[in-house]
C-alpha cells in the first residue's frame, strides 16, 4: 500500500511534512510506504539531512506549487505540475492510495472533483473533521467548510456519508446520526433542518437519533453530527481556540487534549472516488504523521468501495 | 427605579428565583427596588422565610404560570394572568424600569414583541448573550436564537443594536462589530453573509471590523460578533457545554470561568422599547442576582431610548 504526501503543503512545508513522513514510515514499516510529492530542489536536501531513516521514502517530484493564497479552482487547473495535482494523478491513476495534503484547502477540494470525482448519487462531498468525545474516543461532524450553503438533500447525505466512515473506519457498529440544531424537538430550527430532519428520519441506511445541540457536540448523544458547512466551520474553529487558549495557559487534561488537531492529523473529503485528507495549514510534524497514519487506515478500511456501493443503490 | 423578576421563571423556581431578589435587594439598596411576580400561596411563605432580608422586595401577585414547555404564543395570550404576562403589563406601563426572567424563552420573546413592541424601524429583535473576552471583560454575540433565520437586513440591525449596547451598557467607547463568517476574506460565506458584510460595510452608525471566524470569538477582533440566530444559539450551547465539562473536572482559569452564565446573569432582548432579560432556565440565585443586576444596569443606562433614537433617523 502506498500513502502519498504532498511534501510542499503547509506553513512550514517541506521542513514539517518531510520530518511527518519519515514519522509515519518508521509506524507503517511492512505495510505501507510513504510517496513524498514535491519540488526535487527543496525535498532532497531534507531527505539527505534524514539520512537512512528517510530511506523507506519514495519521491515523486513536481515542479510547481499551489499557495495557501491562491485561488483553488484557478491554481489548480492552471499548475498541473503542482504538488497538488501531480498527488491526485497518481492518486487517480491508482499508483498510490491515499493523498494527504497541508495545504490549499480549496486547491485540495477542487482537485478531488476535477480528477477522482465525486461518487455517483453523491451530491457533493464534504469535510469531514474528528469530535473529541467526553466519555471516550471520537465522533465525526460533517460538513466543515466545503459546502457554506446546503440543500436538505446534501445534509441528508452527509449523515449517510458520516456514518459509513463512523463505521468502516472509526469501527463504530450502529453509529448515531445527529442533526445539530437550535433544539431537540423535531419542529426546531431553520427551513434547512426542519426538511432535512424529514429526510434523516426515515433513510433507512442510517441510525438517525434526532436534532442535537451545541451543547450535545461532545456528548454520547450522537456518533456523526450532520451540518451545514458554514457551522461546522464556525464551530471547528472555536473549539480548535478553545485547546489553543487552554495551551496557552498550560491546563492540559486527557480529553481537552484531544481538541488539539495535531492528534487527529486532518479532515478527509468523503463522498470521492477516493481517499483524500486535508491538513491543517499549521501542521507539525506530529500531526503530518498522523495525517497519514489516518490515511492508511482509510485506505485499508475500503470506505471509498463501501461509498459507491451505498450510493450506487 | 423599579426591577421587576418573574419569581416562577425557571427550573429551581420560586425558591432560586426568591432568594436571588433578595442577594440583589441587598446590593441594590438605596438604588433600585425589585419587584416580585409570582403566585401568592407559592411565594409569601419564602418570602417570609427570608424574614427581614425580604423586606425590601415589594410582591405583586399573578395566579398563573407559564410552563418551560408550553408554546411560547398560545401559553403567553391564554394566561394573561401569569407572572410574564403581568411582568410585561407593569414594564409598559412604566411601573417597573426592567423585567427579567428565566421562564419560557419564547414566552418572554412573545411577551416582549406583543405588549412593549418592537423599536419603530427594527425588523426583529434579538437575544444577545455575553462572550467572556480573552483579555479583559467581555464582548456580545447575537442573534442567539431568537431568529433561527435571517434577512441581511436583519444582521445589519444586529450589527447597530449590538454596537449600541456595547457602548452604553458595556461602555466600550468605539465598540468593534464583526460579522461571524468562515473565512476573512470579503467574498467568503453564504449569500446571507455576503449581502451581509456589504450592508454592514457601509452602515455609518456602526464601526466595522470584517468577517470574523469562529477562533476569533473570544479574542479582540470584534466587540460585537453578528450572526444569524441559528449559528448563535449553537455557539452558546457549545460554549457553555465547555464550561460544564471543565467544571466537571475541576478545572478552573479566571478566564473561562467567565463563561459561566451565571456570572453575568440573562440575555437581553434588543430592539424593543423597554428592557426585558431572559435567564438560563437552570438559573441559581446567584445567576438570578446578577440578571437583576444586569437589568438595573441596563435601565440606568437608557440604552432602550438610545436604540429608539438612532432607528428613529
Amino acid at each position: 500500500m502506498k500513502i502519498a504526501l504532498d511534501a510542499m503543503g503547509g506553513d512550514f512545508a517541506p521542513q514539517a511534512a518531510v520530518a511527518g513522513a519519515v514519522l509515519a514510515a518508521e509506524q507503517l514499516a511492512g505495510k505501507a510506504t510513504i510517496v513524498l510529492i514535491g519540488q526535487e530542489e527543496a525535498v532532497r536536501p531534507l531527505l539527505l539531512e534524514h539520512g537512512s531513516a528517510a530511506d523507506a521514502l519514495e519521491f515523486v517530484p513536481a515542479s510547481q506549487v499551489i499557495d495557501m493564497g491562491e485561488h483553488p479552482a484557478k491554481a489548480f487547473q492552471q499548475k498541473q505540475d503542482s504538488s497538488i495535482a501531480v498527488g491526485y494523478k497518481l492518486l487517480h491513476s491508482g499508483a498510490v492510495d491515499a493523498f494527504c495534503s497541508a495545504g490549499n484547502t480549496g486547491a485540495m477540494l477542487v482537485g478531488a472533483v476535477f480528477t477522482v470525482k465525486a461518487v455517483t448519487g453523491v451530491l457533493r462531498p464534504a469535510i469531514a473533521n474528528f469530535v473529541p468525545k467526553l466519555n471516550d474516543g471520537f465522533g465525526i461532524l460533517l460538513d466543515v467548510g466545503a459546502n457554506a450553503e446546503c440543500k436538505p438533500e446534501m445534509l441528508e447525505q452527509f449523515g449517510e456519508l458520516g456514518s459509513l466512515y463512523a463505521q468502516y473506519v472509526l469501527g463504530i457498529e450502529r453509529p448515531k446520526v445527529g442533526l445539530m440544531n437550535l433544539g431537540e424537538e423535531e419542529g426546531k430550527g431553520t427551513p434547512l433542518t426542519q426538511a432535512a430532519h424529514q429526510l434523516l428520519k426515515v433513510n433507512p441506511h442510517i441510525h438517525f437519533v434526532g436534532n442535537i445541540e451545541g451543547r450535545d457536540l461532545f456528548n454520547d448523544k450522537a456518533d456523526v453530527i450532520v451540518c451545514d458547512g458554514f457551522t461546522g466551520n464556525i464551530l471547528l474553529k472555536m473549539a480548535e481556540s478553545i485547546y489553543d487558549m487552554m495551551d496557552d495557559k498550560k491546563i492540559h487534561d486527557p480529553f481537552f487534549d484531544k481538541f488539539n488537531y495535531e492528534a487527529v492529523g486532518g479532515s478527509p473529503i468523503l463522498g470521492i472516488n477516493d481517499n483524500a485528507i486535508i491538513g491543517h495549514g499549521r501542521s507539525t510534524p506530529f500531526a503530518i504523521s498522523n495525517m497519514l497514519l489516518q490515511g492508511y487506515h482509510m485506505a485499508q478500511s475500503g470506505i471509498a468501495d463501501q461509498i459507491k456501493d451505498t450510493f450506487k443503490s
